[in-house]
């Protein structure tokens, strides 16, 4: 008997939200069972996509261990070198902090955060990345990505363990999910565009600035970081990149003749 | 509270909760690190009071090591041997359990289990009682509580971690506790542009567009239809027009060249 076949606790389902489209990412994350139990975590709530960057060990004995029946979380999971490559293919990411960021994107906090990426999911793959256990996220990170948020702790203490973390997150985003409030939907909307082809707009962006001497590559001053974050809260669409860079191109072309 | 009362619940009043009275009780745990990850889970939460129910093994080293800044919760535990003598003093306990229980009290979501809680922590000492690991709560140990409540979960697994469950519940109660937080504030955030400066921007853009035969005044497509509504989403800050006016001034500067 699973707690899903009590027919006193019924509970809706979404007709909007895929959790299949959430990501978690652990960022340089140190201590494997932390790995295993953030794997456990995610399972328990529906959510089995998971990309590690630059793990310290891993795969590991002690992560498995820590999985318990979500061994399979873990044989399944990407591991990367940088967080850029974690979050191919994705839509949106979330930067989960324990801090307060300066120049980053607009924060929510957890309860609100999972009912925006659990509405976005039905668009696509969006991620939500977490940091360091010590560390945490760096800026450059928490830059990729175009909200963050935390949890609401208490004054005697903020220091959740990454898999707690983890679990909070995710049952959140279940919560979400099978029981929406959804976002009023953009209309008329295109296709969102991927966080690549968003970078892909932004490098371009900076090559064409530092050609016409706009920008100057050795002292960059905070221009690309405060374009990253318009464009970054913007839920830019294909077709938008597609206008803008070739208008780029048309400058970069006429600059040729 | 009684087996009588109505599961349909008042919407608590959250600036009466108190969690301070808040008892966390684990009943028979196995594992000590569990024992130390939820004093662990309790704290970032601003809840203290934990009991333990013939704990197999505790102090424990391990249990300290995993408590981390939680070590004062460990250390503060009654300890007892029966769930009776743990709900002393209380006036309602929850019960967590992984299944669907017969013969039992009205059951809730955790959700609303906590919201509950919440509500009646404003009256006296409240608890949440936890199984052990592998076996659960009693039914014995179930019929002394007043309601018991499950944890959603996904099909794929339902195991959740104990030290887990006590941060999801934990996470809830202060939710349910604590009147809404304002968000963090936007970091750093600039001044919002002005509409007319927006459309300057618009204007700029369309110049240069043309100038560059990107754009035919003749027959111009729904490209700015494109842009103007793409920048009319961003909520562009002041800061951000001018770093891309200035771009675009650049760009025309070097043409003149």
């Amino acid at each position: 008997m699973t707690q899903t076949d009590s027919p006193t606790l019924a509970m809706p389902t979404s007709l909007q939200a895929d959790l299949s489209n959430i990501r978690i990412i652990l960022a340089r994350p140190s201590h494997p069972g932390n790995i295993g139990a953030a794997a456990r975590a995610m399972k328990t709530m529906g959510i089995t996509d998971m990309a590690l960057v630059a793990p310290k060990q891993f795969p590991d004995a002690h992560a498995d261990a820590m999985a318990a029946a979500a061994v399979d979380v873990l044989q399944n999971a990407r591991v990367v070198d940088t967080l850029a490559e974690a979050l191919e293919g994705c839509i949106h990411a979330t930067a989960v902090t324990a801090r307060r960021r300066e120049l980053a994107s607009e924060p929510l906090w957890a309860h609100e955060a999972t009912q925006e990426l659990a509405s976005l999911s039905s668009q696509g793959k969006v991620a939500l990345v977490f940091g360091n256990e010590t560390f945490g996220l760096s800026n450059e990170e928490v830059a990729l990505c175009q909200r963050w948020t935390m949890i609401p702790t208490g004054e005697l203490s903020s220091s959740l363990n990454l898999s707690q973390a983890v679990q909070i997150l995710c049952y959140e985003m279940r919560q979400a999910a099978v029981a929406p409030k959804a976002l009023p939907p953009i209309p008329d909307a295109g296709e969102l565009a991927k966080l690549d082809e968003i970078e892909g707009f932004l490098v371009h962006m900076h090559r064409a600035a530092v050609k016409v001497d706009f920008l100057d590559p050795e002292n960059p001053g905070r221009m690309m970081i405060r374009l990253r974050r318009l464009f970054g809260r913007s839920r830019m669409e294909i077709e938008e990149i597609h206008i803008l860079r070739g208008l780029l191109a048309a400058f970069e072309k006429a600059l040729r003749k």
